[in-house]
């Protein structure tokens, strides 16, 4: 595989929030801009140093908002200035992406865009980068391909992606076309999949020529097509940009790329998936924190590089923002976030209602927490 | 009952810090210094304000270290000088009490003190009122006499005091004998304890004339009331008090007043008991905080002036001294303890482990927060 691969193009749309990650995650200091893994550096400089050898430094696009700009720039001090693709307002990940594309394609008409999160977690440098390029080989040969990672255990969590009959695609022994796109199951669902291995876990990767990709949002959402390449023609004119940005981007319907692109295409034997054999996580909630910081069964996990943390017959995940003693005695499966200005104490099983609370915050006016 | 009681003087030892309260309660805000009823005003405001009208506001003595005597003055503004007893070190409940009844004997030969901790919680003023009276009769007579707690359950958590024969004192009809001293109870025991009403809890609470504790003390302890006795002869003196508090008060011997009057008097027949039919709590930790705070079963109860607290689905206390959000989830018999530089995460069933986790903090360097 040669390094980087010429015609890619790598996109990192860095959006939203992670409501379930509050207190942590928040409005000014997005999941993305976090540490989760304890690596010392955020995911979005963990998903940048992943993607350059692939790439190439100037060969990477980040889709984020305005209030992002300073913060993103911070992390990727070696960005290019056009590859900082600003947002005026959050529009959701087909107008993200077809941004991406649609100003991309101008620039360079066959390149190959591959999109992936700025803040999901991957362990497995060497097989991730053989699945890309794998993609990258399907996305030439005209196919929309996404990355299906291969489960690890029968999580409910997830969606998933039906893999149906093998391509013949030169470069990607793997490749299979999409069957269909399957909802988060329930466990003994779950469980089914998991045993029948050809149901890869739907981790939002997509990689595709971008005229390609451009066409099927056109196919199926004409007016947002129309959108974007109009945003896109005014984008590298300095004096068009701004007032195309006011005018248009507001108007752009808000949905996800997985309705407009994803499973129309799959639909039409469009879609391409190839199998992820690394580690993937999407740290949806603090249950999934905890457990990718887990360091074993029955232990307290800590997160925070001034954490002074006092455990006694605990566990869980304790994440430490402050330079507070926290003192956790005899609690198990607990989940205490300790921030500045906010504290969570619950469990991991209890982790999906946090959105609940930040939902709670907003309507009782403390939304200066969020 | 006519109040105030001319001959009573009360006495107020404010000395233990609450170990088992950290990091709520600690050494420059010991447990005496909190609001911990959501009363607005501290325990040792709310003891004075308890005994003021029985001995007048002028008679409240309150021993304390050194280190408190600026927020003691502050919390009682209307205690006189002479009535602000400094201990130079804490060296335990014989030292103090005998302290105070040496100086107060000298003062006023037939003073009858009645010492009441700074840091428990009583509610019932009239009952309380009546057991006051009743002892301070007893105590005229002659007896070192205590106040029992009748119990309203079947506590573990405190010693027991076993009613012998009754006495007959004018003025006291609930007056006993002492038969025994009995230390905290298994469980078994104590449900036959509560089942025979004679078992009170043992409050520390002990109402006597000044020359018959110290006259105990000497009987017991000669070299403890040797110290006593010269140590207040020149406690009035302002140029002799420094020196001799410097040179005597290290050398006596730290005991509790149990081992050197109560229970020594109790096996002469010379200690008396009234039962309290009061509320009374030593709030000797969280799980005791979080009965005491309680709103009803799977509730959660909220202490702190400025708490934001936001709660689903759980039960325990949240004791907040900040002015985070503190968001508390599906958790169950909680205890979240949140201070400016520490944090405490438990639960009531854990609650006596609290200490443990003190001594930890000593032991590891991190004393800071303690």
């Amino acid at each position: 595989m040669a390094h980087p691969i010429t015609d890619f193009y790598a996109v990192i749309p860095a959006g939203g929030i992670g409501s379930r990650l509050w207190p942590l995650s928040r409005a000014d200091a997005p999941k993305f801009l976090h540490d989760l893994t304890g690596s010392g550096q955020t995911l979005l400089r963990d998903t940048w140093d992943r993607l350059a050898p692939l790439s190439g430094e100037d060969r990477i696009a980040v889709v984020t908002g305005r209030a992002h700009r300073a913060a993103v720039e911070r992390e990727l001090p070696d960005i290019a200035d056009k590859n900082v693709i600003l947002e005026s307002e959050p529009r959701e990940s087909a107008a993200a992406i077809g941004l991406a594309a649609a100003i991309l394609v101008r620039r360079e008409p066959d390149v190959i865009i591959g999109s992936f999160a700025a803040d999901h977690v991957i362990h497995g440098t060497r097989t991730f980068e053989f699945a890309v390029q794998q993609a990258v080989d399907v996305a030439r040969a005209g196919y929309i391909c996404t990355i299906g990672i291969q489960p690890s255990e029968a999580s409910v969590g997830f969606g998933y992606i039906k893999k149906g009959s093998e391509l013949d695609v030169d470069g990607a022994p793997e490749a299979a076309l999409v069957e269909r796109f399957v909802e988060k199951p329930d466990f003994e669902t779950a469980q089914t999949y998991f045993a029948d291995r050809s149901y890869l876990w739907n981790a939002g990767m997509f990689i595709a020529r971008a005229d390609v990709l451009l066409a099927e949002i056109e196919a199926n959402n004409p007016a947002l097509h129309a959108g974007l390449i109009e945003l896109a023609a005014a984008w590298d004119d300095r004096d068009a940009r701004g007032p195309a940005v006011d005018r248009i981007w507001p108007t752009l319907e808000k949905i996800a790329i997985d309705y407009v692109v994803a499973e129309p295409a799959a639909e039409k034997g469009r879609l391409a998936v190839i199998p992820g054999h690394f580690d993937w996580d999407d740290v949806g909630d603090f249950a999934s924190l905890a457990k990718l910081n887990s360091r074993g069964r029955g232990e307290l996990a800590i997160l925070g590089g001034n954490a002074r943390v006092l455990a006694d017959a605990s566990s869980g995940i304790v994440v430490s923002q402050t330079s507070r003693v926290i003192s956790v005695i005899g609690v198990q499966d607990i989940v205490v976030v300790d921030t500045e200005d906010a504290l969570l104490v619950t469990t991991s099983a209890h982790a999906q209602r946090v959105k609940g609370v930040v939902d709670a915050l907003k309507l009782t006016g403390r939304g200066d927490v969020l």
